[in-house]
């Protein structure tokens, strides 16, 4: 995403410095801390107790931020609405839904939905069964590109430079099956690239397969990734991959629309 | 939810202003405006444009904001990540999605999840079959609590106060149905509280029939609810009522775990 060129601020550094210490605030939350007290949000966000707390005062005015009972501080509701109009976050999201719920009822298996972020990609929706196949990931969370069917696809799909990006780092390792050879990983996209599918077979948990279909935006580009995730070990079940192709296809179509 | 005081900021009108400015450009993107230019920007944010361009360039250098090709900001990605952090948007919404999802496929009708803030209904989830009757709700969107089978629920639990307060302004009208009578509302009030289900039918437009139940948080507290929306007219399908309320106890169990 470009950044437009900024005109020297009349006051160097308090604009820009107070604006990044409150956006260093919202940094502190993550996955493993979704509610601080106000030291620990001082402390994770490295500032002086007395600015994190008129930083968060002003956050929490505004709904950014919430406080609960017991005086810790969360993401507030107010933060979560502007969000969720964040095309790649919700707008995808929302286009997509209605077929993986259609994916979900014909499968009856973990169906997800993912986005490319520099070179990770981002789980934007899941749909689990109680009974499909355990799944390391949850909506927000980040896997690298050559590891899952989504990422696969995305990363087929990217600009060219960025798979040498990849190749050109270790390929992290998850299982014994996880992608290390750059080699094949290229031989593994250009697959993908011909098929339209991705599939991922025990490459994060020995137990799953991920098929994986490229979802493309109005112009044509692929913006997001839809998957399906089964036991692996049990082969591709015939239609599955129809099934995965022609959702994907549908919430393309929704997006030109 | 309470304010910590804040201690006299060293700088008056920097530190507090700056955070201002910086949220009144977030605050400046609805459903409505998506997607915005610098100059548009500026101008919902009722900002300078040197000041918008100067916090526009921070805020997609973190990744709050995403440019696109046409030099257009929408939110960004990584403010959607941190979003999802937030209890009440995408902790009860990823605790209540898999009892949607059944409740969705023993029904097919439209499932809503809703939390209050202040005096409205917020959406959180939504699943709608293609089939199911039309509705005016999209997540994110707030509507008054009298008027919506969540809003009942919400508001029947709610704080003492809260019906007070609703009830002491006047009472938003849709259809011909829309309840407009404080005492006819209180009435409804007392039949929720004593059934544990708010029945709402074509309050806010004349084909839906809304059937709701409160999902209850950790300590007990109602803290969101559920609703199936179905055609209305039809009656209340046997089987309905029941469905919603084990979703609803579900959902609170998870939150409670």
């Amino acid at each position: 995403m470009g950044t437009p060129r900024s005109p020297a601020p009349r006051r160097p550094d308090t604009g820009r410095s107070v604006a990044g210490r409150m956006l260093a605030v919202l940094g502190a939350f993550d996955a493993s801390h979704r509610s601080l007290t106000l030291t620990a949000l001082a402390r994770r966000a490295g500032l002086p107790l007395a600015t994190a707390h008129r930083l968060v005062a002003t956050l929490t005015r505004w709904g950014a931020l919430e406080r609960d009972a017991t005086g810790a501080y969360h993401v507030g509701l107010r933060l979560w609405e502007v969000a969720m109009l964040s095309p790649r976050g919700g707008g995808v999201r929302e286009a997509a839904l209605p077929f993986m719920e259609d994916l979900y009822e014909a499968t009856h298996e973990n169906v997800q939905l993912a986005v490319r972020d520099g070179l990770e990609v981002v789980y934007v929706e899941l749909i689990s069964g109680r009974s499909a196949v355990q799944v390391r990931t949850r909506v927000g969370s980040r896997w690298p590109l050559h590891a899952t069917g989504v990422g696969l696809v995305l990363l087929a799909y990217g600009p060219p430079r960025l798979a040498e990006q990849v190749c050109a780092r270790p390929l992290r390792r998850y299982t014994e099956m996880t992608i290390q050879d750059p080699h094949r990983l290229r031989a593994v996209l250009a697959e993908v690239r011909r098929t339209g599918i991705a599939v991922s077979e025990r490459q994060i948990t020995m137990e799953g397969l991920s098929i994986a279909a490229p979802v493309r935006g109005p112009g044509g580009e692929v913006v997001a990734s839809l998957s399906v995730v089964v036991p692996a070990g049990e082969g591709v079940a015939p239609g599955l991959i129809p099934a995965v192709r022609v959702a994907a296809h549908g919430i393309s179509r929704t997006l030109a629309a």
